[in-house]
């Protein structure tokens, strides 16, 4: 079974910019994370976009659902910012895209920043992706969800049943 | 469903003495990877022992093994060392412990030394075992295999089919 | 020798926080750089004020300079921002703090990030600021420079000598 | 002026080797401190060997003598494992190599090893080795010792005066 990676961005891939002080996106961490997690699965990572989750709109969207239908694998990660996870499951959801097991998930701080759950919760996802049945899911803090039965708590950050 | 992990040792817990410039246990990191994790699960972790799994002998794999059998949980992980872990499976798979997802893993780089698989695979295990039928398994750098189905390939130190 | 170190924030204490994905000020985190340190110098810390340095203002800087004088210590460190580093170093030198040795580090990266040279400055820091000849120091990427031989180039991001 | 940095390993440079499960020598890794450091200081780096110091013998430090008397560098920074650290000290005191600033420092942890003071004993050394007088010294844990006034209290693993 081959995975196939969607990198769209996120909390997971933020980096910080010594200049400026701010947050921003250079190239995705997935590989160093993959590498440190020493990961023997047959994986292929494919960058969409790298987009703080607000930031997405439909289009963007529409281009994350166009590269889980067309990509060969039926068994999809992919990486995103949690503010807008749940949104972008109940778009794929709505695309159907029979027989593929998809898992979206992130990390509350980035993979740069040394003290991140990226690497926990990548190796969670990649986990589900392998065992659970056709469907779209939220993975998060070593939880799983179904599309539509999750929402993130903006209070505390957690993703919760619902 | 709350999730037990009993606490072995293996290399995932080793840690580095200043003094004697050897490696030694001193306290289990689980705590520490479930934070870091920002876990949400229902877990409770119990430390059994802290052995090198080279070191194990069938009076500790006895022990690990009741663990398994008396603890309440019907869900649980063990770290251990990677070593013998596949021998800790067989003995856990021949007390047929009826109706009991057991996952076992580990890591190759001890947790402390920040470049670790630990958090990946912990983040793993605790996925697989959520999801996976009953039996006893082996989950290491994103793989999982049923407990007669595995070996550790000491030259490469990786876990192989077979 | 005992040491006195003043904080005044910088880049070297901004943390992450997760809710809202920007960077804010807790506690100091000098304690645990010393700790990693294993520093055994006679060091007392003090937290002035948690501050970008680029919203200090002249009551500010003259809070940072009080400080230095009242201090028993004539060794004297300041963690700062590095945008205004050199203002109130200026500041210092002003106020004839005779016999004091003083000199200003900070990191451009925070500690909290993992990849932070915080550790390496603190430690040329303290070094500096016991070999040094009474005046007002700026110690960052290894190199010192007094107070009016110095300025950040901000394309660059580093201290050079003027 | 140029710092010359002569590596000759100890526990600074030690790295875990997964498969045995013991610590080993690869490449030193004071590049990689230098770069996190964001080191500004015009240094070149010179592995003379990679050793445990308790495997040091006269020759070896012979070598060491020898490389620090025909580099074109005044100020030199030596890295070394702490047991013997003072050993060295003594041999390159006795050399007289007139004229020389030479700092010697190592580390308790590993660098590779995540909590290591390796990255705050090289800052204080570099620091060092600009600003005190020719003669030879030991940095360590922040603190500045003439050769022939300090020990290392193996107790404690510390350096103290004498």
């Amino acid at each position: 079974m081959r995975i196939r990676i969607l990198v769209t961005g996120g909390t997971f891939d933020k980096e910080y910019d010594e200049l400026s002080g701010r947050l921003f996106f250079k190239d995705t961490k997935v590989g160093d994370v993959l590498q440190r997690g020493r990961c023997r699965l047959d994986v292929v990572s494919e960058t969409v976009m790298m987009v703080d989750s607000l930031e997405l709109d439909d289009a963007g969207r529409a281009r994350i659902v166009a590269r889980a239908r067309e990509c060969e694998e039926q068994a999809v990660v992919i990486t995103h910012g949690t503010d807008t996870m749940v949104q972008t499951a109940r778009a794929l959801a709505e695309a159907t895209l029979r027989g593929k097991t998809i898992v979206l998930t992130g990390a509350m701080v980035p993979y740069a920043f040394g003290s991140s759950d990226g690497l926990f919760n990548l190796g969670s996802a990649l986990s589900f992706v392998q065992v659970l049945p056709p469907g779209v899911y939220v993975a998060m803090n070593g939880q799983h969800f179904a599309w539509d039965c999750v929402r993130k708590n903006s209070a505390t950050g957690c993703f919760e049943a619902v």
